[in-house]
Order: structure tokens, then sequence, then C-alpha cells
């Protein structure tokens, strides 16, 4: 593969996901999250968290009177809603739906001030104090995933009118901020990429330069949120301008090295550096996104792909420290790593990120999701005690179930948006070569050739593509072979692939001139694996997980009865898999594992071992947890 | 024993230690700790916290202008550093620290206002709210405070100017509060202990009752704090009035089960209701005294004696929720315990309590204290980790080295008045026996006898009593065995003693007509012992820890280099014990043990374990740990 060469973009409506995994999933989102959500943002659920978020807008708009309500970023809800919806409608045709979308977009629209200033927040509340405080008013937040929204909404539907607007928002935001211009940069990151995915969809160089001042200006004056709030003389949310690892302005970007702070806001960055370096064909800045990622895949990542070790910041901590209990591991922070994934992998295809994509996919933000599409979390724990977490000082922040709702409501419509919009991520496609990243059962229609991809997975290694190619031309299909899989073997139309030598850094490249029906089948075992912790990470000293394919597995006290912290699991114990035939969990596997548990003892320290009892342990797939009676959960199991 | 009988009361100067572990204890107590902390309290000591402590009673004293420094309760260092003088004084004759003693209490005195009323907070700035903030301003608790430097001083040197000062505060408070009169009950609990010490030295029965009506007023009202609140309309920490289990107030003490709520207030508490049980020899009252032990001793609390499990509130939590990192375990509860423990003991001699006694004093208390005397601990943690300790969200207030002093300075005065009325816990003596209830190399003198104690505690299970009787009737000396005493051999003149029949709780009773000389000596092995958390604590499971006799033992990154999570002790590890013969823990027993250290290793999860390196470990004892240079430290290691 020749890196930073020029990746097509993909669109949902070119793929149409049929799979026994994730239909079910995108079909959930469509049904339930994205109405839900909907009346949500029209304050139309009694007795949650009230949004106000479209009522926002209306007030900004003149449609209506009232007063602001809300987090100072409370217009990024409605515009990662849009985005899901943008997203939804080429997965399922709603013209209702549709239309209301159309009618939020005419609202925003005409929230639009005439020199193009667009933040609900400012224009109701505090008109005096637009642009003054980029640390805490996430005004350059709210405009970016606005980009994004509006972008999709043409990408999916082909109209203009948002992306009008945040061509105006971005124009007028291009007037005010840039190297010879106001110096500034977002408190939190995002702007970069909705002002680089504009630029993708309407070639405009000016917005791509904008965001790669955004980016490039970070850090270089590490005092700027500091200068900022003295000059200013006010405070939104009192936040620690001398907090420079926090939102990640220690250090010009390209010298950064170590995943700092806040952890949504470094990967939103660190997506958008992938972004430019592509574009840019910039070989330093994929180093610095390299060296980001190394960092937080082999040093600060849990074993589900959560990253975020403390509530405090919501951020990362240090190499290693990955506490089970008092985590963070936001779900948007899991989504934004299949992000910043599927970047690295436009610009190179290699196995390292799309491995890390499918553990994000399968246990990170899956788990974010209620199985009934209803409930989200914001905070994915790996272990769950009764009466600590969610209650006790360090864990409160430690939900034992999904709520319907948040206050700060980031991350529901994010998993809307990558769920929608899931198949984009499945492939890369180049001049002469389509790229798989991830396993989904689809019907895909690239510019070289239209595929079916029938899959089993993530309960069987069973994958097939079917080739009906759009040209005679000789190119390749490189598919993804994950880490895991055993005992591969690959067959083209029936007859086996000797796959030595076509195997280049976990993709397996197929050359030739494609025939119509031709099918790829890739086949391997997934035996569930003993998954153990680097020994530096003190939360898992002595303890072993368990893997099968790309799922983690964890215990849940619905299935054990007693407290998960009795059972002990023997270094050879014996271990199967089966399929749950019914409740909440059909469909899925599951494994029995055989252990002991230490039995009751009267003593609180005592120089005998407690007694053991021989029991049989049942260990379900982590991002299914939470969905049956409540109780406690761990994923990490005393050896 | 007669439980209930009546126990003569211990005075310092009554006994000499001499003793090869705590004489230097002591010796450093009084030459670096009392000194500094005078200087402290006289704002001498450059660059540490402030304390004006004495100031703030030379102002109210008329002697000075200026305005009060320091917290609420600021009057309470001066009246545990008073305490802790009136011992020293007992221990070691300084004419000149009394005569500056003197002159202190000469200015409290003159502090104090017409109608008894003394707290200097109160006088100096808010003349207008006496009395009217029980719940956060700590007039009893300072009030109690003094009362107990008052007895001490009096018992100790005779003189009975602070205790007329006391009687008069004392009278003060019995004229606004009671049954009949203000209802109220304070926000920290002392004043009840205060106020029965000063029954005992002066005989006034209206203080043993107003000490009874603050016992048994508390959770009568479990509303008072709120109501309290309402009625005066300010606030001065805005502590939450409804948070009732805080402050013990949640159902009358006679009716609470479970130890709850601020661990320090909660055992001064269970100290004043068995101090009055034994008064009024009331069962029902001990009953609760017991059941709130066993909760604490058989449930929350750690290997060390440490007790309060989150530092929100310094608080307990829940059963066996006894996290190593993030604890509390302060000093001044292990104190506490201590205090409790020889409370229970009074009314009834049984091994449990002493067991207790001195695993609190060899681990949780002297953890507190630095080897040199001068700093000390106010968080006592099982498990410090760098970069995580002191650092990160929830771990902020566990410190890796000792401070010299703290703005809030409750432990370092705690500690010295423990330390140097240490003698004054070793025993009961009744009407017919006296109770040894630790091993502390001394010479005391009791009513019935003089007895000469040598002792090779806590390195060497070896000890000897030499018995002066004072009278010709028979009497008991009942010597307490430690539960973790292996192969007893008693022997009375050289002969050995059979134990059979004489063993009760704990207890090893001989009763005869002592003699002159008569010596009992105790000696027992001390085999390291290897020590297992009961299953239900979590933080503990899969884990060892070690003990030898009393001393719970702990493992240093100064020893062992390497991060100790990578360290695993097999359950047959090789160990030995050795004398240690230079440096910081020169005269400590050390324990070398043959274990493994997983090697270093690239992944951060892996189907492989890491690679194991046979090493040996060495363990010091916890108290001992901090002393040298800083790094990691942990109690429980992975097995």
């Amino acid at each position: 593969m020749k890196a930073f060469e020029k990746a097509y973009q993909m669109k949902v409506r070119d793929i149409k996901i049929k799979d026994d995994f994730w239909s079910k999933i995108q079909n959930l989102i469509i049904e339930e999250a994205i109405p839900y959500q909907e009346k949500v943002l029209n304050d139309e659920i009694p007795g949650i968290e009230k949004s106000h978020a479209i009522a926002n807008y209306r007030i900004a708009a003149g449609f209506e009177e009232g007063e602001f309500y809300g987090m100072v970023f409370q217009d990024s809800d409605v515009a990662k809603w849009l985005e899901g919806v943008a997203y939804s409608l080429s997965v399922t045709e709603n013209k209702e739906l549709e239309r209301r979308a159309d009618e939020v977009i005419d609202i925003i629209a005409q929230a639009q001030e005439e020199d193009g200033y667009l933040d609900t927040y400012f224009l109701l509340k505090e008109p005096d104090h637009k642009w003054q405080n980029l640390q805490e008013c996430h005004e350059l937040y709210c405009a970016g995933h606005l980009m994004e929204a509006a972008v999709a909404y043409y990408n999916e539907t082909g109209k203009t009118r948002l992306l009008e607007v945040v061509k105006r928002l971005a124009d007028h935001i291009d007037a005010r901020f840039g190297q010879d211009k106001e110096h500034g940069i977002p408190g939190h990151q995002e702007i970069e990429v909705g002002l680089l995915r504009l630029y993708n969809a309407t070639g405009i160089e000016k917005y791509r330069n904008l965001a790669s001042y955004f980016i490039e200006e970070r850090g270089q004056n590490p005092d700027y949120f500091r200068e900022e709030r003295e000059k200013r003389g006010w405070i939104h949310f009192d936040m620690d301008p001398e907090d420079r690892e926090y939102s990640q302005c220690h250090a010009p970007v390209r010298e950064q090295n170590e995943a700092v702070g806040h952890s949504v806001r470094a990967v939103y960055m660190y997506m958008a550096m992938a972004d430019l370096a592509m574009e840019m064909q910039d070989e330093s800045l994929y180093e610095a996104c390299r060296r980001l990622w190394d960092n937080i895949v082999n040093k600060r990542m849990y074993i589900t792909g959560g990253i975020g070790s403390t509530s405090e910041g919501e951020a990362f901590t240090l190499d290693y420290d990955l506490p089970n209990d008092s985590i963070y591991a936001e779900t948007c922070a899991s989504i934004a790593m299949v992000m910043f994934a599927k970047r690295m992998l436009d610009i190179e295809a290699d196995g390292q990120y799309s491995d890390i994509m499918e553990r994000e996919l399968y246990n990170g933000i899956l788990s974010g999701l209620q199985l009934d599409g209803k409930g989200f979390f914001y905070v994915n724990p790996l272990e769950v005690v009764k009466g600590v977490s969610g209650e006790q000082f360090g864990y409160k922040h430690v939900l034992p179930r999904r709520p319907r709702w948040y206050a700060c409501a980031c991350c529901p419509p994010n998993v809307v948006r990558l769920v929608t919009s899931l198949g984009t991520y499945a492939w890369s496609e180049k001049e002469d070569a389509i790229y798989s990243h991830i396993y989904l059962g689809q019907n895909v229609s690239l510019n070289k050739a239209d595929i079916q991809v029938e899959s089993r997975y993530p309960w069987k290694g069973d994958v097939c593509y079917t080739v009906s190619p759009k040209t005679k031309d000789k190119f390749t299909i490189a598919i993804h072979i994950p880490k895991h899989a055993q005992n591969l073997i690959v067959t083209l139309n029936g007859t086996t692939v000797d796959i030595e030598g076509k195997m280049i850094k976990g993709y397996l490249y197929l050359q030739r001139e494609w025939a119509e029906g031709d099918k790829i089948h890739i086949q391997f075992d997934m035996k569930t694996r003993r998954v153990y912790a680097n020994p530096k990470v003190r939360a898992n000293a002595g303890c072993v997980a368990f893997m099968r394919g790309p799922v983690v597995y964890c215990f849940e006290q619905a299935d054990q009865k007693e407290l998960l912290q009795t059972y002990r699991i023997p270094s050879d114990a014996n271990m199967r898999e089966y399929l749950c035939d019914s409740g909440e969990l059909e469909g899925m596997m599951l494994l029995e594992i055989e252990g002991y548990r230490l039995k009751e003892q009267e003593d609180l320290y005592s120089e005998e071992q407690a007694e053991r009892e021989n029991v049989r342990m049942t260990a379900i797939p982590y991002f299914a947890w939470g969905n049956r009676e409540e109780g406690d959960m761990r994923v990490w199991m005393v050896e």
C-alpha cells in the first residue's frame, strides 16, 4: 500500500448492512434511539434531564419566546442527532423523519446571524461575550459538530441548506481566527475535524487551512488560555487555565508523545491530525499520530478499548494506570478511537489499527448501549461493586445501570452517529485497491466493484466476499485478518489460497482481474483465549480475562450469585463455549468455566485460606453486561 | 473477672517505662515532638502551616492585639499538647517545660469569660454566634479536649489551675444543655469523654450526668442538626445536616449496630459509651459497645488496625470494603481504638480487646510517626503507588511522606498524648486482681504490688514479671497471652506452670499469695505468619500479607527496586527472619522471602504470562515504611 494515497470518500448510502449481529443494533438505533432522542431534544419526555436544545434554536430564530437552557454546548446535541439522522436516512428511508430534520435545519438556518455567527448560548444569553472564552465555552466545538452534521446531511441526502449555513459559519470563524488574525485554539477540539470534512465535501481550501491553523497553533503558546482568561475577566466553569495537559496545549502537537488530559478532546484532536497528515501527505504529523496511538494502545487502554482512567477531567493518567472500578472509559472516547483508527487506516492499511477498531466496536462502544437501545452508559467500568459503584467517593460516576439520558448528553447521539454510519468504517478504497478493515455483512457499492459480504462474525470466523467488478483492470482486494484468528483458511472460488507472501501488516492482499461472482471465503477458529495484562498494570495483577475473537467477556452476579471476588479460575480451568438460546442474551456465545469459590469465613483475617468449593462459572460478552438483574460485574478474575 | 467491677485509675507517674522498643519512641516524642509542637503552637517554625493556636488564647486573654487565625477547632491543638506535656512530665522531669506549660494554662485561664465560656474562635471572631452551631463549630469538642488536658495535668502534677478552668467551663455547659434545658449534641464527639474524666477526677456527679445526657440524647432527634441549622440561619463549613450517619446521630446510640460515618467521631463516642457503661454498670450500653466493636474489628478494619475506608468524610463505608490505596485509616482513629479497647478491658478482661490494642499500637498508630519523631501521617495507606498516591483523583489524601505538621493538626498531638501515657493502657487494676494487657518493659507501682516487667517484645516472645507485693492477701495477676503466641511456656519462679484451666478469654490467671521477687516468665514463639483476608474483602483477593507477632510487614521499593505489583509470593515460599543491624531499620526484625517476579513485557495484553525471575524479597515492619528513599509500598502481595 502506498501511504498517503488518496482514499475515496465513503458514504452510508452506498452500503446496505445485512448482518446477523449489526443489523439488529442498527435497527434498534433507528427505531428506538433516534426517535427517543428527537423527543428528548424537543422536551417531550417527562421525568428525564430537560434538553431544550431545539427550543434554544427556535428562540434564537425568533419562532418562540424564552430563554436559553442547558449546557454551554447544548447546540451540539442537535448537531450530533442530525448527523445520525442523515446516516439513518440512507439505512432506512423515512420521509417523515427527513421532513422533520429539514425543519430543524430550517430553524438552525434562521437562528444564524447576518455575519454567519451561530451559537444559541451566546446569541441568547451572553451576546457581548462571543469568542472571548474559547477555553470553556465550546463555540468552536459546537461549530465543528454542526459542520460534521451538514456534511453528512449533504452526502446522504444531497441537500445543501445546512451545508450553506456551516460554510457561512466557517467563513465567519475564518475571518476572525488565524495566523495573521486573532489567535485562538478551541478548548474542546472538534472544529478541526469539522473543517476538514467541510473541505472534503466542498473542496474549499481555506477550510482546510483554518483546520491546519487550529491544529498547529495548539501548544505554540502554552499560556494562551491563561492570557485569554486575564483578558476577558470573566469565567464560565472556572476551569484551571494552567492545566495545559488537560486540553493538550502543553506542547505543539507534533511534539506530543503521550496521550494526556481529557481523553475525548485528545482523540478528537488526533483524528484531525491524522486527517490533515493524509491530506497534506505530512509524514512527521503522521509520525506524531503514530506515537500518540502507540502510547494509548500499548500503555493506556483497557482491554475493552476503553480509555481515560480517571473521572477527574475525564482523563488519561499514567502509563499502565488502569483501575477497573474507578475507571472513566467514556463511550465517546472509544467512538473517537474508531474514528481515529479509520483515519490512520486511510493513510496506511495496518492491522494494528483495525484490530483496535474491532476491539472498540465489540466492547467499549457497544457496552455503552443497552440491548434494547433505550439506555446509554457514559462511563464503562470493568468492575462494578454493589454499595461502592455509584455511591462511594471516587466511584460515584460509575453507574451500575444505563440511564436513558444525561444532562451532559454527549454519548448517546455519538453512539447513534457511529452505528448508523458503521459501514463507512469498514472500507478504504484507493486508486488500485479496496481495503476491508472489519467484517460486516453487507452489500457495498464501491468505485471498482460491488461487493456482497456475508459474515457470521463475531461469533464465528466465517466471512465470504462476493465480488462484482466494475472494471476489467486488475485491482487488489486487501482483507484484514484479525490478530486473534487461529487456523486461517482462505479460499478463492473454492480453491485454497496460499497466503504465504500475501499477508502484509495484518492484511491479506489478493490481486487479480476480478470476475463477476468471484468468492473470497475467509475461515478461522476463534477459541476462547485467556488474556493477561502487562505485569505493570497494578489493577490486574494476579488476574486473567477471557476473550473470544474480538469479544471480551465478563462475569456477572446474575450468573455467579456470590460476590465475584470470592471466585478463582485455575490456570488450567476447563472451558466450553455455547450459544445462549433464550433470554436477553439469546444468540450470544457464552462461556462456561470450571473454577472454584472461596467459601464463607468468619474471621476478617485468618492464617487459614478459606475452604474451596468447585463451581461452574458463566462468562458473558462484556458489551451485554448490566442488561439483567442488577449486581456486581468484573472482567478480570483472580486466577 | 467480675464485669463492671470498678477499676482503679492509672496515672503515668506510677509507671516508668524501660523498654527496648518503646523507651526510644517515648524519648523521641519527649525530645523531638513535644518541643517541636510547642514551637509550632507558638508560630516559631517557619515554612509550615501557621498554627497561631496559643496566640489565639493570648489575644482572647488580652495579652496581645490581633485576630483569630486557624480552624474553628484550633484551641484543641493546645489542649492535646498540654495533655501530652502533663504525661511527659511524669516520664521525664522538666521544670522549664512545666513552667512554660503553667504559663500557657495561665493564659487559657485568663481567656475564660466570667460565665465560664471558653473558645477563642467565638470569643474573638463570632461572639454573637456562641453555641448556635454545634454541628460544625466544635465548641464542645474543644471543651472536651481541654477537660482531658486538665485532668491529666492535675493527675500528673497535682496542679489544679486548669482543672478549675474546665470545671467552670463544664458548669457553664451544664447550665445550658440538658434534658430539661436547651437540647443539643456535639457535632464532633469528645465532650462526653472529657466530662467523664472530669467526673472521675473530681467525683462531681453532674459532669457524669451531663456526659450521659450528650450520649443518650444523640439520635433521639435525628433531625437535630437540620433544625439547628434552620434556626440559626448561618453556616460554617456547609456540612450536610441530613447526613446523619456521618455524625452517628441516625439512631439512639443503644440501637446502633454498625460503625458508620466519620471514624474518629464514632470511636470517640464508643469510648464514652464504654466509660459510661462501666460507671453505670449498664449492660445494655456495654452490649451496644460490643456490637459496634465487633462490627469494626470483624468487618471494617484493616490488618494494621486502621479504620475509615474513604477520605470522603474520613469515614467508614461498608462491611469488607477495605481499599488499600484510597484508604483513610487516620492515625487518630487508631489511637481512638486503643482508648476504646482500654475502656472495654476495664469492663471485662477479654483478649479480643487487648489483641486489637497491640495491633493498633505496633501498626496503625506507630506508622503515623516518623522514626526520627519529626514527621506524622494523618492517613496510613496499605499501598502506595508513585504517580497515583498523593496525585490522582481519589488518592490525593494519601501522602508518600510524613509531613511535619498539618493545617488540621489533630494527629501529631494525639500520638504524643498516647505514647507519653502508654503505660496507663497496659494495666487494669481491680479489687482482687491486676490485669496486664500488653507487654511493656517497666516498673509500675500498683495498689497491690510494684511490678517490674522486662520485655523483649515485639521482636521476641519473652517477658518477665517480677512482683513486689504490697499486701499479704491472695490476689490474682492475669496476663494477656496474645492470640498469635505459639508454643507458650510459662514459668513461675522457674517452675513450669500448667496453664490448663488458667486461661480465660485470652488471659492467664495466676492467683496466690505473692512473695517478694516472685517471677512470672512468659515465653512463646513468634514465627512469621501468612495472613489471608476474608474472601469478601475485594481489595485483597488473591493476596497474602505477613505478620510476625503483633507486627504487620510490608514491602517497599527501597528493597525490591521494581514495581511491587510485578512480584509474586508462592504459597510455599521459603522465608527467614533476621535482625537488621544497620541503617534506619537497625534493631528491627526483617523478613526475607523467596518468590519471583514477572519480567518486563512489551504487550499491554498478551495470551502469554510474562516470564518469571526468581527473587529474594525483603519485608519490613509496616510501621517503619516511608523512612528510606521514596517509592512504592504494599502490605498485600499477590500470591
